[in-house]
């Protein structure tokens, strides 16, 4: 199976389009609250067996994960009847390499985030490093996606916000250091080393968790994680910046005719049939009659193609004729994104989306885009218009400061530098949510590690022994030599 | 007001006897579980009005505390529409010597633990250091104790398990960062560096939170803090070998009577009128029908003695002609302790206990002496009758290893040594909870002072400028002197 980039690029992009859905202001002719469906396929649940071979292009090793639940409490942090609830915690582990607990051989613990689990079973660094480390390779679900339902299914447990309560960070972190421990007692290991990894969400959880369980685990490689996307830390327009200047970068024309559309497709989308005329150039499925819709939807298309696919975007939009006009360019590279297919403007099910209420309730990213700070339509945030909408959606006040409260993120270097140790904060420049990461080192060993070429989650993607730039090839080696000396030293 | 050492003693004690109470086994022929509700008295609710003027045998500073209620959320973790309801948490706070946040002046905030946090207003170091340290002092009350109730009063509090369920340590750490937050914002002192103290179980709560929260305290001044005495880390008759040591250091011979007694009572006890007799000796409020209960207050007046009395205790003892028996020795003591009061072997109330309810939940402190290890009466832990005991008085199931997996404990110096700084864990090695304790130095900065005549909490208590010993002395010198170095480092 070779690795599919887009899946980073799509969890990605979905962090960021939920937020816009949700934060942009109503208010002085900015943009209102609307979405899009089509973001939430990948949160589609993926039925596999419990036993799955994967194979690989250029394999050696063939991964066999053996699937188990943990019965995991429903609440960790109070002691209601109800909280003593619960569900069973979805897990793989690959014992084929491990060189077993009288050894002390390491375990390497993939933090689940907001996907299905078997979506990620291809982790590559897992499946380059485990044989070498001789690790323990485990997967652990996060609580509320793929199987790891409370209630007894997805139906049931997104039914209210009395069954969506236990959906929190806090909640997911403290179900992995149970299934840890147990894990540990169950293999007679508790000797072994534990490293945790995770990408994006995952990997905030996997900072997260080695500042909060430093007794559960040596280190933490947390790959492309955003843990400075809240409150004020980091300017609302930081990812809409990096994705502008991706652009620029690949060609500043192509940049230049997304930055000048907006006001043309304004003027058009106010004119008599103009929404008529928009709906046909861009062959939406259903006929435009919220003009903020169809901006998401081409705003995805800009924000997917940040990650892998500039050139092509806009080369569909460079390479027409001279006299063509810019909104008709645009068309012709929406058209080319979606390959023909009809575009989807139809609301998101907010109900069935994990990440939604995620964002609707611990984790408030704000991200919006002042006039003239990039080449996006201008948006706003405002905390009380979003608050509003989770509120009317999923019947759940978001709690806008919790993040920073329970997780720091001010001030990080003053605070970690003399407190915590064996973080990995690895960064592509060009992913967008690098906005957001820490991309300096900390202390010794609470390190950044960036790349100018890099994108989401790159780093720990399955390796390619032919096509992987030098670069990567140099930034994956820098982890694993940091990785072994975590490994070394607690031996 | 003059320093009550027996505030602490008390508190020290309870802890023990509320698992002794709960934690026996009742097979085998060993005591059963009862209890004693005189210990309970120091839960009772002290109403004072919000505005506190203290006096202090010397002071020099008269202490004005502000008293405050803040709006705190009743569920940190969770987002079903139970856990947004608010409850008023209590807190003092004295501006007096504050340097203002101008001048980044520190501020000083007392983690309030089991009890109404009125009792806590003469903590000695801040009384003491305050003005020296131009430092804001803060004091937060504990949710479900004082006034900090949910529901409404302590009634509705703590009438089930739905409405106790959210009396958890882990939620009142949570409840301290969010009261810190918002004071540094009210008081625009988001860069004054905040210190944290406590004391006992308060204790623990001030590592913890430095642990949980670093980002919201530079560092923390953890008194007498039996951090360790939580699955086998500690071994279960640790607090009792202390005592035990305590008694013989002043009196092998009072040691030895106790010793010998448990046998010789045994024996009375199962002779025709032997309980009855035993009543009238000790001049028991109502007459024995429980051995154990009985015993345990015996065990519970040792204790206390271990704290601040012994000799007084062992005088009363030893004091009488040499033919007197060994039983009727304990009898005077017992009736010394008590000034001449009945003894009162009533049940407690496990309902109105806010301890109980929380070593019945996360805080499962096992104790008990295997026989022949000291001078108590032989007792075994037994999770499961503790367990059973528990449900059958409150409702509720403990979750005996979940201290460990949310705070560590296991193997801390491999895992603190290269994680976390600035803790000092004060212990005074007569304190029978220093078993518990951190008693050597971890790393450079998380740091053990430790001293042989101390006892529980009296680094913290208020200081007699004519009366401390000088290695008391000399201990909150080097306390002080660390806590300096944290704010010097900071600033």
């Amino acid at each position: 199976m070779e690795f599919h980039p887009l899946k980073f690029g799509f969890l990605c992009t979905i962090l960021l389009v939920m937020v816009s859905v949700l934060g942009v202001d109503g208010h002085g002719g900015m943009r209102s609250t609307l979405g899009n469906n089509r973001l939430l396929g990948i949160f589609s649940e993926k039925i596999r067996s419990s036993r799955i071979a994967h194979s690989h292009a250029s394999t050696t090793s063939m991964p066999l994960y053996e699937g188990y639940n943990y019965t995991q409490i429903l609440d960790h942090f109070a002691y209601t009847p109800e909280s003593y609830q619960t569900f069973p915690q979805r897990y793989f582990i690959d014992k084929s390499h491990w060189g077993g607990s009288q050894n002390n051989s390491p375990i390497f613990v993939w933090l689940g985030a907001e996907i299905d689990i078997t979506y990620n079973l291809d982790v590559g660094i897992f499946i380059d490093q485990a044989p070498r480390f001789k690790a323990l390779v485990v997967y652990i679900e996060h609580r509320y996606y793929g199987t790891s339902m409370p209630f007894g299914g997805k139906d049931e447990a997104y039914s209210n916000a009395s069954t969506k309560g236990y959906f929190t960070s806090t909640q997911a972190l403290a179900d992995y250091a149970t299934v840890i421990v147990d894990l540990k007692k169950t293999l007679k290991a508790e000797n072994c080393p534990v490293v945790v990894f995770g990408g994006s969400y995952g990997g905030m959880l996997a900072a997260w968790f080695r500042l909060k369980y430093p007794h559960l685990t040596i280190g933490a490689l947390a790959s492309s994680a955003p843990i400075l996307y809240f409150d004020n830390i980091t300017p609302t327009y930081g990812y809409y910046s990096v994705v502008t200047k991706d652009f620029r970068d690949v060609s500043e024309i192509c940049y230049r005719r997304v930055n000048e559309s907006w006001d043309m497709m304004d003027k058009i989308a106010s004119s008599p049939q103009g929404l008529l005329n928009l709906s046909m150039l861009f062959n939406t499925c259903e006929n435009i009659t919220d003009k903020d819709a169809f901006y998401y939807e081409l705003e995805y298309m800009y924000m997917s193609a940040a990650q892998y696919n500039f050139e092509k975007i806009c080369n569909a939009m460079n390479s027409l004729p001279g006299d063509v006009d810019t909104v008709s360019r645009i068309a012709a590279a929406a058209n080319y994104a979606h390959k023909g297919q009809c575009l989807d403007l139809s609301p998101p099910n907010f109900t069935y989306s994990g990440w939604i209420w995620q964002i609707c309730t611990d984790l408030v990213i704000r991200v919006s885009n002042p006039p003239g700070t990039t080449m996006f339509p201008p948006s706003s945030f405002d905390f009380n218009s979003y608050a509003r909408n989770c509120y009317l959606k999923l019947g759940v006040y978001p709690r806008q400061h919790w993040a920073t409260t329970e997780f720091g993120g001010h001030d990080i270097k003053r605070v970690l530098k003399d407190f915590g140790s064996n973080i990995i904060f690895s960064n592509g420049l060009r992913d967008p949510w690098s906005s957001g990461g820490v991309l300096a080192n900390i202390s010794e060993s609470i390190v950044a590690i960036t790349t100018e070429e890099g994108t989401h989650g790159q780093d720990i993607a399955y390796p390619s022994a032919s096509d992987d730039p030098v670069w990567l090839k140099e930034q994956r080696q820098k982890e694993i030599i940091i990785i072994q000396k975590w490994i070394n030293d607690y031996k």
